[in-house]
């Protein structure tokens, strides 16, 4: 188990903050994302992968230390916007765009839409000849081919929603050729998540760049960009090693040098969520409740699956534990004691577990509840009104000083948008 | 695959409000909970789990039919008042209540707070002699039992965060009797959810009912309540076979009348929310792109996950279809084609996946997807928020007219309760 050092500010924050909430260390943040574009080659643009967390703070951040974004939706181009990003930082992708998202896109004039189907090039041209502009699409490739994958969260390579078969390619590019209103920018390939074979991803990239050479020199159309994708894997379990980051970025540096020649107009695009944001943060609650039931030690907090689904045995395809770190409220004595626990949050159901028979310090009601690892998919990813809990408040710590983020949520926003069919006072009590 | 009548009231909805959204029906909904009522015995309180869905029109209505309600938190006690519940109607369950929840339910006189620990009495307790008021209390129990569970969501029987060990109950009613401020007025016990055999729900019933009939005679305590819990399974998918509700009926009430006898006091609650409400709601989607992946057929429509996670292949235990209904947008001709199909939502993740493989006539965009059995854990059980995209708007047919009860999400609520730590303007683009 790791330890916060005696000076972390998150001791601070505990004073300051009701539990649960989100906590991140924006120092932490930019030293890794400083030190994660430094490997990169001088051609590569990191692209932040808005749906990993939405919160604006954290993207306005990466905004400021160089990043440009990957939207999936119209509430994440929102929020990219309020975020101050600029249209040209802007990426789009994602598998079912509707026409009221594809015409906000293309009236915002983002810098790329990465087209999925032809049906979808088809909308974007008809919307832009309304328009009568020019629309930059890229082409998501879902890849034929040998040498991609590797992900247990395999997103090309096989039949999928995602991107257009490789074997497709050359109706798209003739078809969109044939438009007066779209320009083919580039491609992207977005081969899986949570890769943590540093071999896997490269063969990964290698297979991406070779196959934007060759519809370099086959197609009549100048690839200005090759979006590479990502999923670069984070470690969240004990069993799992660290991916050898150093090495897959000496690589593909190498990679990219070689293919360069091959395609002489291309810059390149990385995108990252999870690998960006995962480490610098901490979903925190307290526990509440320590009971026993047959035998067994559980300990009630009131966070969990409705705020960090990923680190429950709902949302999670291992069902395994987080990396954890107890806080005690006091200073007791017993804190090298330990025992055989479960941390289950406040719901009524056996999903809502947090850790499974883990071995802990004895952990007293008051004692805080330090969930590492989460500071991507962890409110985003979570049915946050699902048996009506506050949504908890997010914490940034950066240069020194505490900011509140996101406020906590309040008992009235389930209501949000709800109407009654009459006035409550029309009711009168059953007997 | 069943079919909606030609007369169904959905097909004008379809007119009227842009999907995705939900559609229940009142009128079915309404004849649903009759029939349930009419088979309860005379002495039982139908209370409905407000988790299963939290609009508060429905929440409404179910009180007009004579439901009383279940709650699990702070927001729950807000939506079941706002929705005309009076405080002797509320009785409060959840493993995790905090000290502010029960503050409020403290405060506001709800009939019942079901105590799922020693340490919860306690809280309970200080609580109520500070405010100088008795507070009703139920026990929850985690039978020891032989002849308890059954379902494939064990809740319990085992060892549990839920509930109180039959075995500690001793020690639990000693404490309770020492409280000044304290009255146990009930027990309750949820075995489980989704219970389809009949033999399985009778028998958790027929343990509870014995369990109360012991406490009664054991302990100085007058079980005003004995909270039967529920756990009446809904068919999802086309192997399951439909619990055989009227012999169930027949069967609790011949308990019942058995029990009373060493339960003179008691009245008898039984719970539901998935049973009550599943049948009437429909998610009703879009079809935007279809889409041929190395050879298997896709469709893309414009709702997923993020409004009905438990209808994916990442909420639900058994990755199965839902039952589903296609409307075609245009009365084409080739309706009796069929093709074997997935269909997908919008986001850019593997889970966001509806149907797998189905054999359904042949789907073009703009066709209307339905997806039954959908009234139970669908927008509440959902990460809404993830990718960004709006909540879904909810709509109620009921006695001849539709109404909205629940307006469609904005992009801008993404933003909500979010706070940047610098203003956008301070931004300046990134070269």
């Amino acid at each position: 188990m790791s330890h916060l050092s005696e000076n972390n500010p998150l001791y601070e924050a505990l004073q300051q903050y009701p539990t649960p909430f989100y906590y991140y260390n924006g120092d932490q943040l930019a030293d890794h994302i400083h030190s994660f574009q430094q490997m990169l080659h001088p051609k590569v643009q990191l692209h932040y992968a808005l749906k990993a967390n939405n919160n604006i703070a954290i993207a306005s951040l990466l905004r400021e230390w160089g990043c440009h974004i990957e939207i999936a939706s119209l509430g994440e181009l929102r929020l990219a916007e309020a975020a101050g990003y600029l249209p040209e930082e802007i990426i789009y992708t994602g598998p079912g765009k509707s026409e009221k998202e594809l015409r906000t896109a293309i009236a915002h004039q983002i810098y790329c839409i990465n087209i999925e189907s032809l049906a979808e090039l088809e909308t974007i041209h008809q919307i832009a000849t309304e328009y009568d502009c020019h629309v930059r699409v890229g082409i998501r490739v879902n890849p034929d081919g040998e040498g991609i994958g590797g992900s247990s969260i395999q997103m090309a390579g096989v039949a999928r929603p995602f991107g257009i078969d490789e074997s497709q390619l050359d109706q798209v590019f003739q078809r969109a050729a044939e438009m007066s209103h779209i320009q083919v920018i580039g491609i992207q390939v977005y081969a899986g998540t949570q890769i943590m074979d540093a071999e896997v991803l490269l063969s990964n990239f290698r297979y991406t760049l070779s196959l934007a050479a060759q519809l370099q020199a086959r197609y009549p159309v100048q690839l200005d960009i090759v979006n590479l994708g990502g999923g670069f894997g984070v470690p969240y379990f004990s069993h799992e090693r660290p991916l050898d980051i150093e090495y897959v970025m000496q690589q593909l540096t190498l990679l990219i040098d070689e293919y360069s020649v091959h395609l002489p107009h291309s810059s390149f695009i990385i995108e990252s969520g999870r690998y960006l944001l995962a480490a610098a943060g901490i979903y925190v609650c307290q526990a509440q409740y320590t009971k026993v039931s047959k035998g067994e030690h559980f300990v009630i907090v009131d966070g969990g699956m409705h705020h960090h689904a990923g680190a429950t045995f709902r949302g999670r395809r291992p069902r395994n534990n987080y990396p954890i770190e107890i806080i005690p409220r006091h200073h007791t004595s017993d804190t090298e004691q330990t025992q055989v626990t479960s941390i289950v949050g406040p719901l009524c159901t056996p999903d809502d577990c947090l850790f499974k028979n883990v071995e802990l310090p004895v952990i007293h009601a008051g004692d805080y509840i330090c969930i590492l690892q989460s500071g991507a998919y962890g409110l985003t990813y979570s049915p946050i009104q699902f048996l009506g809990h506050a949504t908890p408040a997010e914490v940034l710590y950066y240069k020194g000083k505490s900011y509140l983020i996101r406020e906590q949520g309040d008992p009235e926003d389930l209501l949000l948008r709800q109407q009654n069919i009459v006035p409550s006072t029309e009711w009168t009590a059953v007997p």
